[in-house]
């Protein structure tokens, strides 16, 4: 009987491991992708490890001026996120640490502080209202979809936050090289941000833009 | 027999009318939205006025600073869009005029040039690469979701554009306003923007920001 | 100092542009599509040239017994939509042009009347409800996904209307033609719609079926 | 130490019960839908009663003219299905029976032959492709979202269908209904399907229309 | 007159044609697939046999220890309900027959009773509700996405039933085979489970499981 | 000139104020949910605190059987993530601690360790291959929506995670207590588990379930 029971079993399993397995899709990163993510690795050459990735256990190098450095396991780096929806990041922030002004234009955004204290804000479309809060060890904070944010570290020590998003590709547009950092005419950006033309020759300058 | 047909598709008809009716969704603006929209008006109440908006054949005021104007039809203005998945909006750009750096949080835009000829652009996110584009009449071009745009006039006379969205509110969040025209603390714009603070403080003084 | 800055942020650059770049996914229309769009084409070889499209600047040919022409700007016209969840068309109707009947199981419409005056209406599905409104220039209209709607217009001059769609692959369904316009045997036409057989074969004739 | 398991576990419930139980959302019909459903009972007033429906077990009348019935489990009918993004119908079809020409706006729909043999076809969109298939007992047949498609009994005895929907209100557009069975023009409909003005107003006569 | 109509529409269809058809999208099953599923066979070799499937109206084979069977036409066995969102499967029970606990990651689910009386339920996640109903002919049950069901025939007879889901691909994790049918070790079902090595190791024994 | 711009934008966001803010809904917990998700409170009521919580500072009790707590900040405890798409939670593991076999119905999940070691895996669907990995300080793991998976601590001392999910409400379905925490029968419990009555009334007494 138990024989019998094994049997039909095995005989739905092979029919069923030969079909798709949509359980997950591990990104081939060397197939273009498409709207919704990655083509899939074959399922018979996934193994446990691709499932785990440990760049986020290392902390990112903030001997720079903005003190700061953030580190991403999205799907570039950690093909397994692939169509699960969701990705992760560490914030490692020295004393006087800042992750600028920013937005993820594909997702929302939660934060939970590891390590020391943060001070983290975004700023609504509409209204243009300010929402800051000041965080301490173990607290989250969310931060919707698109909308401009910060992070500056608010304590004596370095501070380590780790943040997830609901997409593998979450996106970064830091608003500074987005303005500062491209080959964008100054003059459109004199004319789309009422910025003098000083100003934004100095900062392109800095921040390794032309134009 | 053809009342018979009559009858059973009366009969069909009749309990389907008692039934909810999701091709549409006009929205209850009266009551509280979710995370999907606002709740329905009873589609009895509903008439073909609900489907049709003459807000934008009006051209919005352009003698401001910057010669232009932005009129929405969102869920707000036009409560038919409510679960439709799109609205639209109409850009007046008169001689000079710009609508600043901006993004919509919740949509992608596409623009249609009814009028005269638009310089736009947009930045993308991870490689901060610029396209921009000077369109004539006629000429759409597509600015893709949370990303930061801009549209000016080109041309020596006004300039009309319409655009949709796939969002009944794809929100709008215009960057100076939203770094200069509230109440954000001007040490923390500085630290996150590297902006100086003689410049944020006036910049707050002229789009009526404060701290 | 500044250069430590646009070290830093340079590193995290060149690892995201290694990266998959989705703000955008411009089809490669060569490519065999998939349910979510057609795969991208390689972020590097895009150009701004990519999102604007001039198609829709040029007023379709409407010497033809509908006087009226539809041009689109869907994926397989404007590849910079795949992905993006919208995609636009120009309705151009000379005097007395009809869009006949017809649907996009895809995707729900806003038409914005650039010129002249239209006649639009569209019919619910559970209760057969009318909704008609004659449009002037500038007013906009919607109609909910998938069901049947016409415009037709209702002055002396041509007119002129720009729709948009809340998918970059509508799809438009005639009703005319899916009845009358291919190899759909007439008995299985008459059955399911009440006409008779005369009608349907001249109806063939006319719309280049057989059957 | 069971106790403490038992208790730790309870603790953890205990909260949770308190919370919201989003497993399902068994529709409130009495209050006003929203785009994507009803507000859900109260968890605690939801039993099994709930989740099993009886009225697909009663063959529906099909003594008239079409000789068919649709019996349909939409979220009006079997509120559980709110949310739950599926529903199901029965089809009779008596000898001679036809279920006429329609679309299903919101849904794609998956049909299993339950007794005897249904001849059943969809259209495309772009093309006009046609699909038809001869089904008998225990074939399922897939039929797009949105398309025109139509059911006709091809055995000499009633036959049976059951299908289903991914959505729980998939809407139902009968073709002859939409054009002939309410109060639109017969002017409009003549502009736009080529019909002639004798046969509109003969079928508006059989179908229930007026105008 | 005619003629020009028809040019007209066939140079509208011939574009249309050349264009991608996304009305559907039968599976090229021997591509890899992607989140969204597979890439799509060219619509032009796409037939009306694509979109039938027989595979149902055979009865499993009940001849085994659960004296049932599963018999599913998910995208793996019929690759049109690729990117529709729905698919099927057909439940053989014989006298005495079970459909032991599993669940489906990735859809909810509908059941029809063919024939005979069935014994179904699930139960819900936070509150860990049980909701059980015998079901007769014709009824339907709905079971949430993700939560653990079973059917159990209540007959004399054997028992036949038709679900849907609304994914292409739901996945099947039947409870016994993802803890007793695989390598994963004795030690780590026993400390996830509460359930003692002797009796771990003899299910791993009678479902063929190793470790 | 500047006040004219003030004015203006003013205008703009006087009339967007009044309107709905979609950035966020935050859940008014007070009221009905529906499938999206909970009524969002008035904008104007929401402030900064709404946005942080601090509830997984605190180290959930794991003087227990399992010597580990899940403490979660879900919709029903943090109501700004309502309508946002993501919520976190902590796990706490003392020394041998164990998060016993569960799956998450609605969302996928990913892991971050924030102390110490833990083996953690999950049971593909169809093929119920095992994925088991040993994470270290500071690695990620994914565990793919509605599949079975586990956390035991490795290490010495307590463990500590923090983990996303890509849903506001994603359920919490723990085996031992489906099967055996409630009044689901034993008889039933047994047909569909394989499982004995010794055991399983035994179990259904150390986690307090009936029948």
């Amino acid at each position: 009987m138990i024989h019998i029971l094994f049997f039909i079993f095995a005989l739905l399993f092979t029919s069923s491991t030969n079909a798709a397995v949509n359980d997950f899709c591990v990104a081939n990163l060397n197939k273009a992708d498409g709207p919704s993510g990655y083509p899939c690795i074959t399922p018979t050459k996934v193994t446990a490890d691709h499932f785990a990735f440990s760049g986020l256990g290392v902390a990112g190098n903030t001997t720079n001026i903005i003190k700061a450095a953030v580190t991403p396991s999205f799907v570039a780096q950690f093909p397994a996120v692939n169509g699960l929806g969701l990705s992760s990041a560490r914030l490692d922030l020295a004393p006087g640490g800042v992750i600028p002004m920013h937005t993820h234009p594909a997702a929302s955004e939660i934060l939970f502080v590891v390590k020391g204290r943060i001070k983290a804000g975004f700023i609504s479309s509409s209204a243009n209202t300010v929402y800051v809060k000041t965080l301490k060890k173990g607290d989250v904070m969310v931060f919707p979809q698109g909308l401009l944010h910060f992070q500056i570290n608010a304590g004596k020590y370095s501070s380590l936050a780790v943040v997830s998003f609901n997409s593998p590709n979450p996106g970064l547009q830091i608003l500074d090289f987005a303005l500062f950092g491209n080959n964008l005419a100054s003059t459109l950006v004199e004319q789309t941000t009422f910025l003098d033309d000083a100003l934004v020759k100095k900062l392109k300058g800095i921040l390794g833009g032309t134009g």
